[in-house]
């Protein structure tokens, strides 16, 4: 038989949120590697193996699985959210880059899903409804100095912004310094939405303004959501408000 | 009977990569607003009704379902991808905005999807493996200053760039535009991907330098994805090759 690695996606974390296309991929495989937590949330057949690791070990889990593949196993890398943002599928291409010839030629399918961006915004608003971008505050893989500038660039082009990786107990200090960095370039009514778990059972979303946004409210589990100088809060009775980002820019409205 | 509006986002197109909680929320609805190539994904029960509109019609179509919503109906406003993303869900968030007070009133649901990005991204390999952004080059609800500001920002920041809406009949010069300035910041080699229907059975992925890409592979199924100076290229025996940007930066390979 000839091994085939296929790069998960299984969304938010709740079930009605995962594709068919990732459910099928899940059932056709039968070696799973991937960070305990999201492993957990797959129901597996008897004759399927887990591998659990944690999720600092990327590289490592990228390479057993193509090794494992390689022998010939159907091998499943499984991701929250989508496997292409800040996730597995980056890490097996690396793995793939500076490893065995034999590997290039291994089958190799990605299946997206729904990135935690996309959930929060949904249970928001439409704060992504004009040009953003997804910005990793993990200064593990590269230098905070980097990390500033492209929020001050980002900010100042006035593009909305998604933290992924926003704290840990490993780094705790750098969601606040990237909330000062954003208070010296957009205005301090700036709507952020702290956007936890969505979709999920425990979900927790609020939304602050920029000067009252505090990096407490934030855990691994959070995707931080900036909005842009044109961002708005449309204010609803016995409803949560809607944030959005307008379609136009600079039109009257 | 009271009214409810749903947004929905479909996904790219390709019936597996629709999430159930999208498919449930199409069969609780009873009629149907969206632009019509859209709207002929759907397989449409009897008792539902669809009202199509072109895709240059959003504002009035918002503010039609919130009307159908507002009697009492199930609505549902069906997007391509992702509602959120350059879609219908900022389009209904600005209705709601400057509509009657009973509109803030309605029960609103956004149902998130695989936006056009993590489709083609999925096929290419991990192109949105590190920080990047969307951006519409639609110049009709923004002045194009703007739009060229914004890329040169991003380009140089070192963010992976994903173009929407790229080209049109009535937008031609637009994405050759963009390659230009993009040119003069990023190195030619930098590799660019068209990724065309990605998922559906008319796809069409291809990578060029950005030294070689020629607007005219674009049309307005295509999402142009353009990497950053770290993004690399994997070349593999009998398949197409890899595109990614690694998970890190600086740091020595």
């Amino acid at each position: 038989m000839t091994g085939k690695l296929t790069i998960v996606g299984t969304g938010p974390g709740n079930p009605d949120q995962t594709t068919p296309e990732a459910v099928n991929a899940i059932a056709a495989s039968h070696v799973f590697f991937g960070y305990g937590p999201y492993l957990d949330r797959l129901t597996l057949r008897d004759d399927q193996r887990r591998v659990a690791s944690d999720n600092r070990e990327e590289l490592a889990r990228a390479k057993d699985a193509l090794m494992t593949a390689a022998w010939g196993e159907q091998v499943c890398v499984v991701s929250g959210g989508d496997p292409g943002v800040f996730a597995m599928a980056a890490a097996v291409c690396e793995a793939i880059e500076d490893g065995p010839p034999a590997w290039r030629e291994l089958e190799l399918s990605i299946v997206p899903g729904v990135t935690a961006m996309l959930a929060v915004a949904a249970r928001a608003g439409a704060p992504l409804g004009h040009d953003f971008c997804a910005i990793s505050l993990s200064d593990n893989l590269k230098p905070w100095t980097v990390i500033e500038q492209r929020l001050r660039a980002v900010a100042t082009a006035g593009l909305v912004i998604a933290l992924y990786n926003p704290i840990s107990k490993a780094r705790p200090w750098q969601l606040g310094s990237a909330f000062s960095i954003l208070r010296e370039v957009l205005p301090w009514t700036t709507p952020v939405i702290f956007g936890r778990a969505a979709g999920r059972p425990d979900e927790a979303i609020s939304v602050v303004s920029l000067a009252d946004a505090d990096p407490a409210k934030a855990d691994m589990a959070t995707c931080v959501v900036i909005g842009s100088p044109e961002t708005r809060v449309i204010e609803r009775p016995n409803q949560a408000p809607l944030v959005y980002s307008p379609r136009s820019l600079g039109a009257p409205k």
